[in-house]
């Protein structure tokens, strides 16, 4: 697993589509065991004033209804580490694996998706943490509502 | 907490409006700590084709965008025990209490919505379990697909 891997290359694509729409950038991809892109999509809580949007849950909606079996072996990369709900989400379709672009913004439910046997990745980019970093800095009231979190 | 609590009425009626329309009949409402009804919904995999709205999360959605503090002593009133997914959406946003109507046919994240000091209480209503027990009976293919399980 790489910042060179397709899959982390659409997220981190996602997450600056997100960006110069002015949203929450995060973005993520679900890649197949066979290396299919499933599905993608980024954080859309601003631009469809969304409370559950956020890249990942964007990713598995936009893949549509799919059998469990499609979850299999699959690899949710997603540009920051997880929330709550979005690891819950990967946890109840049983993706194999999640990479994670970073965790120094946010740290999310990493330790939980280890403990039902879901392989981790975290690959410390720098353009994912750069683009956090700006949005956190320009929209702080933002990020904090789309984690559930007082400013 | 009880079954006459107008937010579990609101949520059976949800599960109720979801099994009329051929859906996954599971409801649900969220109510804020002085009594409001933030947002009511039910499971849209069938009717939206959705891989994402289980009636808690539609609920959300449905709810809008909220500050943090909207969540805080709110408690989501569900008609079968919260899946991964869902369990994770009411950790992130922090509601105080999850009311759910049954959990005979399904268990959720009940334990870990316990481990982060959300109050559970199950209500072991019939009605709630006689949909979902039809349900399942009726399309086992749409249920396990919902809760990412092979048939």
């Amino acid at each position: 697993m790489s910042t060179e891997d397709p899959g982390f290359q659409v997220a981190l694509h996602e997450a600056r589509q997100g960006s110069r729409e002015g949203g929450v950038p995060i973005g993520a991809a679900l890649v197949s065991a066979q290396g299919k892109i499933l599905g993608q999509g980024h954080n859309m809580r601003i631009q469809e004033g969304s409370a559950i949007l956020h890249a990942e849950i964007s990713t598995l909606e936009n893949a549509g209804r799919l059998p469990a079996s499609a979850y299999r072996g699959a690899t949710m990369y997603t540009t920051l580490s997880p929330c709550d709900m979005c690891t819950g989400a990967c946890v109840m379709y049983k993706v194999k694996r999640v990479v994670i672009g970073e965790n120094k913004t946010f740290v999310g439910g990493e330790e939980y998706l280890k403990s039902k046997g879901i392989e981790v990745v975290v690959l410390n980019d720098k353009d994912c943490r750069d683009l956090m970093t700006k949005f956190i800095k320009e929209k702080p009231g933002d990020w904090y509502e789309d984690i559930g979190e007082d400013e």
